[in-house]
This record gives structure tokens, C-alpha cells and sequence, in this order.
């Protein structure tokens, strides 16, 4: 019996999870979920007899060693920066061990131990990173393998909401994920390069310079460029090549609305306010605009984003209660963290609702001199706020990999991104069969 | 025979190594010069018999204990970073200490020691911080005793190029002081109090928000918020006040000018460009901007900032060869870098250049009911490239209180601003001695 130990069992985990259960008994398998809320897993694990759940905390080292030492393998679905704890132990013990987490330096360093153990970590095997991974590799290495030369990458994912749940917000959004991660997405620099260009858009640009994307079936979304696009040349082996850009897909519109927050500096989380125990809605507005006691804050703010006081982004700002007397409802915060707070109170999932994701890629390539492109997309649908489409994409790619590592499918020893075809090709096999596949075709370049 | 080290022969140390020994046969003080520079140190002590230069490197603990101990108060004028290593020898072994730089919390903790051992040490002993500091206090002050209730104090100052040697700069301005901080002047997060509420302006806001200043002989001015005003409140005990704002003046248009590299994110220091070894001004500036084949580098600008080309905005670019094929001359940088070393090539003093300083202060108050308000101004003018405004302002408030202390008349102890009327008062009194004096004068509040 193979012994699976995912820690975690928050939202992100629910698709994991039952896939797991689901094959745990024709794999022969013992699932234990380890979470601090032992409640909220023991909900998870339903009736199944091989599956168990104990009460966790990472910085409990004896714990964690136990834990780990009992388990073959070890998917992490903690918050980013604790990956390390759990990584650290499990190439001290030998075990496999997974994430949907970016690979950072911290665990870079572990390459050598986990190999010496035999073991395999997969890093970055969720949704983005992960399915834009396999997706992208897929296509890009059939191109190579017919001989064309790649000129031009461009992969865009969004965690969105679906069109039947949208009602009456304007921004068509709402948190589907870490609602910290999207009040502070964008910040840092942005780098890319385009035509051979080096180019560097600063934050406080980030959101004007949106490029509009066509996907059939689901109309315009818009795109945002997504930090360091750089490093993916050397992830991607696209060494040399003219375009390379990642970014964030929204709906239209919503780009030029969050600019508001970010011109204000509203999104800033580098100090914290003054008095925000006392302080409304409409208060935190009011403290980036200038002082001017003729003027209403609703006229300031339009004055300052050079839009007249009833056009549609002033209606968003409005929809989302900012102008209100209302309290905010914190001791003290940030910028960013105000606002979030803020934010949740209008943009939190009800049990209803449900999400969507939606991944694009563009490729160009010259076949025999002659520029062409291909496009290809995925979305997925979720089922209501707990059965996500972020959950399901997020999770199931681990999963996936999960069992290939216990069926000894995945042989690849030490640390990983699924970039390789023995890793992407049985996975987004699966993924197909599960309902999660592209939709490719040619499309006319512009030039 | 009294001893004091001055650290550093830099351009700023002129006019404090002058007013030392123009005083040290009548004080009878030895003065000691410490430079890695011997060259440069040997230039300022002229022919005077009592002065010495040693060769000298902070980091050699050995000969930093062994110099300290020679001498009776020590000023340093090292980069701020580096004076926590000379403060820390002074407080151990029992030595004044002096610098133009602002008090951080690492100095701050040696307080007791300095205490113990009843030695004075005075920071923020320049001119901004320094004369702002003292000229403030003291007006601040005399308010206060004569019962008055303060609403507001704002206080501007400005290194700037004087009139005469603008010529056909369009930015009537040159370095006349460290290029680097003039490069990434106002990032991070500014604060400040207006009329009882805080405010907040994001660095990318900053210079579209400034204010116009006028000087009586000297027009009008532009000011733009200088980082955390806020922290001033306690400083210059003025726990209540309503409106608190601290900036700094450029000549007018300036700020809007500077804006373009901010907006473009030319100032930025985070990251490291590509390519730079090969960057010529011309890239630089389009790596900030849109892939375009079909338009040239200033009609995109000019689209980006919103301004026609032929605005006196892209003038002032391109008279800083901003637009030229000129290779940049760096191996490596940050955009900040780049930008500096790009500047310098126009904004450096020549030798007949003269600077000038400028500084302004409002003060607010209620006069039994009745709002009433005062500005002050102080104006200093360079002689050359060498004996500048600059280094008079900053020098001569440090050699002036190295006075006062080895003639016994400031007996503070421990560490001090210059916010208590012990040294401002004869500090004051000496500068306008020697021509650095206030113009006062009431005018009309602004209701």
C-alpha cells in the first residue's frame, strides 16, 4: 500500500482531494490530508476507509518528520513561502514531493539530495504554472520536431468568473482565488521582449497597456503583461526568440477600472495608514486625493482619473462602495490590505456562483520562410464556490502527476517543472479525457 | 590644544575645511583631514601649519579606533550608511560627534553611551536636513510663547542652478549635489498632514502635484512632497497640528519634465536592464515604450506623455540627447543608473557654474481667533563649482556647532538635532553673521 500525505485542504484542494479518494482504492492507497482545521478535511475525505486526517502545524519539526517518514509521497498545498519546511524534509527522508508553487532558489538547492534519493519533486504542477507549462511545451516542441523556427510566444491565463454568474456587477469579477495575490498582482517590474525588443512596463503602466484577445465561443477578453517573461526563455528553451510574453487575462474593461486603485496608490502595501480604525470607505479615497473642502470626493476622484463623474468607471468604483460613510473594519492595514478588505465585501463567491478559467496561447513560427500562427485555448467551468474551475485545474494536474510517480510512469528523479514530455504528455492525456483540453487553429498573423 | 577629524575632502567638505582653519590659530585647534584621497585633502588645508591629512579607510577598525582616539570631536562626512561604523568608535571611546545626515535608529541606540561618557553628538547639523531645522524651530517657537496656536507649517528647499548660469538649459538646472539621490528623489510613499487629514501621494503621482512657491526677488518656484512629513510632528513637537508638509523646489516646469522619466519608469532601481553594454540614449528610452515599428521613438513619447512633440516637454528630452544613437557608456545598470550616467553628461557643473540654494518656510497660526501667517525665505548663491551654495550650507552649520562644542557653549549632551534653542539660537546668529540670514515677512492666508 502507497501512501499519499497532502497537506492542506483548503479550497484549492477540493478537486485534489476527491481525485485521490476517488483512486484510491483500485491503486491501493492511503490518502491522509494533514490540516491545522482537522474539521474542515474530515468533511473532505467523506466515507472513504483509507482515508485519514491529522491535525498538522509545519513548524512543529518532530511532527513534520514523522509525517513525512510515514508517507511515500508529499504534496505541499501550504501557502508558497512554507513549501521549503516540508521540501527540506522530504529530501532529507527521501520521498517525492509536489507542489503547484513557483520553484524558487530555496528549493533549487535541494536538486542534488532528492536526485541522490532517487526521488522525483514536481514544482509548478497547478494551472499557471503548470497546465501553461504543458500546453504551451506540447505545441512549441511539435513545432521544432517539423522543423519551424519559433519567432513568437504569447500565453495568457485569467481565474475569471462565468458569464451565467456575473448579475449585476459591472466589473464582471470576483475573488476566485488568494484576494491578496490579485489586490497586489502587477507589482515589481514587468519584462518582456517583443520583435527582438527588450521592453519594461512599470507598474503604474501596467494596466493601460492591455492587448485584446479573441477566443471562440467566449468573445474578448483583455490582457495585462505578467512580471519577468525573460526567465521563460530559458524555462521554455526559446533561447533567441523575437516575442516571448506571459499575462492575466480579464474581461474587458476591468484593466482600466483597477488602474484607478493603482494610480490612487491605493494598492501600495509598503506602509501602513494612519487612524484606520476610525477610518470609512470613503475616507481611504479621499486620503490619496488632494485636500479640497469645495469639492465632493466622488468629483475629486474624477478629476483625478480625467473621466467624467458618470462614466462606467466611475460607476465600478461606486458599485463597490467605495464612496460610503461606511467603517472599513480594520485595526490598522496597508493600502493593499484596505483595500482587500474592502473589496471581499462585494467580491467574495457566493454558494452559487461559479467560476471560470480561461488559458490562450499564440505561436508564431516561420515554415519554410513564410510566417504562421496558431492559437490555442482552454476554459473550464466550475460548479459552484467550493467545485471551482480553479480548484479543478489547480489540483488535478497534481493529482495526475501523483499517480503516474506511484505507477512509476514518472521516472525523472530530482526537482522538476513539467516541461518535458514525460511528464506533459500522459498528463494533459488525462486532463483531455477529464474534460480539460485545447481547442486549436490557424489563424492569420499581423504583421 | 583641542583636536578635530574631519572624514572626507569631498566637494561638500569646502567650505566646513575653510571656516575650520581660518579659525584653528585663534582657537588653537589641530585640524586632521582623514581621505583615502590624500591628493584631494592636500588641496584644502592650503599652508596652514596646524592642519594635517591622513590617508584613511573606514573599514580598517585598527586605524579608525587609533584615529578617533586622537581626536577631541569628530565630523564625519562619509556616505550616511557608512557613519553608524565612526559613531559607534566615538561613543565606546568618548568623542563629540557630528553629521549633516538624518538621524536613523542604529545611531539613535548609542544615545546612553554618548551620555555617560558626556559627550555631544549632533546630527541632521546641515542644511536639509540643518538650517531647515533651526530656522523652523525658531520661529515655531517664539509663536508658541507668545501664546499663538499653531495650524500649519510648511517648509520647501531646493539646490538649484543659479539664474546667471542657466544660459540655454531648458531645465535651468544641473547636479549640484549627489546625482544618484537626485535620480530617485521622492520614492517610496509621501505623507503628510493637510488641514486635519492625512494624505498619501503614490511616486508616480508625485510630481503632477506640486505647488507654486513665490521668493520676493527671486519669482516663483515649484515644490513637490518631500517622503514622511509626518514623522515631524514630533520632532518640532507639533503633536496636533493641522497641516504639516515638508517638499522640495525646482524651478518651475521642472517637475512636470522630470515626470517623463518617472511615467516612462526610467528612475527605477530594482532591476538590472539587458543589453545595457550595447544601449545607446535612444533605446533606453524606447525599451519603456510600445513595439512600433512604423513610428519613431519621439512621436511614441510624445503619444505616451499625452503632449505635442513640439511641446516644450520633448524639447527639454531632447536637449539631454535622450533621443541620440550615443552608445550609453555602461557595461551594466538599472534604469536609474542608465538615467544618471545619461544626465551627467548634460547636468554636470562646469567650472563657472554657480548654484544656488533656495529654502522657504510658511507658518500658520491663530492669533486670538484670528488666522494669521508668516513666510521666511533664506537664499545662498555658489561662487564656482567648488566653493558652492551647497557645500556653505551644509559645511558651515557643522563647523559652527564644532565651535560652540570645544568653546563649552552647547553643553548638551547625548544626541541631539538642532531643534532646541541651545544651538540654533548661536548657530543662527553666526550664520547671519555671514550672510545666510531669514527674510520674514506676513502675508495674506489662503482661505
Amino acid at each position: 500500500m502507497q501512501k499519499i500525505l497532502i497537506i492542506g485542504a483548503g479550497r484549492s484542494c477540493t478537486s485534489l482531494i476527491k481525485y485521490l479518494l476517488q483512486h484510491s482504492v483500485s491503486e491501493n492507497w492511503q490518502v491522509t490530508i494533514a490540516e491545522k482545521n482537522t474539521a474542515l478535511a474530515d468533511q473532505k475525505i467523506q466515507d472513504y476507509g483509507n482515508a485519514f486526517v491529522i491535525c498538522f502545524d509545519v513548524f512543529e519539526d518532530d511532527s513534520l518528520t514523522q509525517t513525512v517518514e510515514q508517507h511515500d509521497i508529499i504534496i505541499s498545498m501550504l501557502p508558497a513561502p512554507l513549501h521549503i519546511h516540508v521540501a527540506k524534509k522530504c529530501a532529507e527522508l527521501g520521498r517525492h514531493f509536489l507542489t503547484a508553487s513557483y520553484l524558487k532558489d530555496d528549493i533549487k538547492v535541494l536538486d542534488e539530495q532528492f536526485k541522490k534519493a532517487g526521488k522525483t519533486v514536481i514544482m509548478e504542477m497547478g494551472l499557471d504554472p503548470g497546465i501553461d507549462h504543458m500546453s504551451g511545451m506540447k505545441v512549441l516542441d511539435t513545432l521544432k520536431e517539423n522543423g519551424h523556427e519559433l519567432t513568437g510566444f504569447e500565453t495568457f491565463t485569467g481565474g475569471l468568473l462565468a458569464e451565467e454568474s456575473v448579475g449585476d456587477n459591472p466589473w464582471k469579477y470576483k475573488f476566485t482565488w488568494n484576494p491578496r495575490n490579485v489586490v497586489l498582482a502587477g507589482q515589481g517590474i514587468c519584462k518582456f521582449i517583443q520583435e527582438g525588443r527588450y521592453k519594461y512596463i512599470p507598474y503604474h503602466k501596467l494596466f493601460k497597456r492591455t492587448e485584446m484577445i479573441f477566443i471562440p465561443g467566449y468573445g474578448y477578453f483583455e490582457g495585462y503583461a505578467n512580471r519577468d517573461s525573460l526567465v521563460y526563455m530559458n524555462i521554455y528553451n526559446l533561447i533567441g526568440i523575437r516575442t516571448l510574453y506571459r499575462g492575466t487575462l480579464r474581461r474587458p474593461g476591468y484593466c482600466s477600472c483597477w488602474d484607478v486603485f493603482v494610480q490612487l496608490g491605493a494598492t501600495d502595501d509598503s506602509y501602513e495608514m494612519e487612524n484606520v480604525f476610525k477610518m470609512t470607505h470613503r475616507q481611504f479615497i479621499n486620503s490619496f486625493l488632494s485636500y479640497n473642502p469645495n469639492d465632493s470626493v466622488e468629483l475629486k476622484l474624477a478629476h483625478y482619473i480625467n473621466l467624467p463623474i458618470d462614466s462606467d468607471t466611475m460607476f465600478r468604483i461606486k458599485w463597490l462602495g467605495m464612496f460610503e460613510d461606511q467603517l472599513v473594519g480594520l485595526e490598522r492595514g496597508t493600502p493593499a490590505q484596505i483595500l482587500e478588505h474592502i473589496l471581499k465585501k462585494k467580491w467574495t463567491l457566493q454558494k452559487e456562483d461559479k467560476d471560470m478559467i480561461v488559458m490562450w496561447h499564440k505561436f508564431n513560427f516561420l515554415d519554410g520562410g513564410k510566417l504562421r500562427q496558431i492559437e490555442s485555448s482552454m476554459v473550464a467551468l466550475g460548479n459552484d464556490h467550493l467545485d471551482t474551475a480553479m480548484s479543478k485545474t489547480v489540483g488535478l494536474p497534481l493529482a495526475i502527476a501523483t499517480k503516474l510517480i506511484l505507477q512509476n510512469k514518472i521516472r525523472l528523479k530530482g526537482i522538476q517543472v513539467p516541461t518535458k514530455k514525460e511528464i506533459y504528455n500522459p498528463v494533459l492525456k488525462e486532463l483531455t479525457t477529464l474534460g480539460f483540453d485545447f481547442n486549436e487553429r490557424e489563424t492569420t498573423p499581423t504583421e
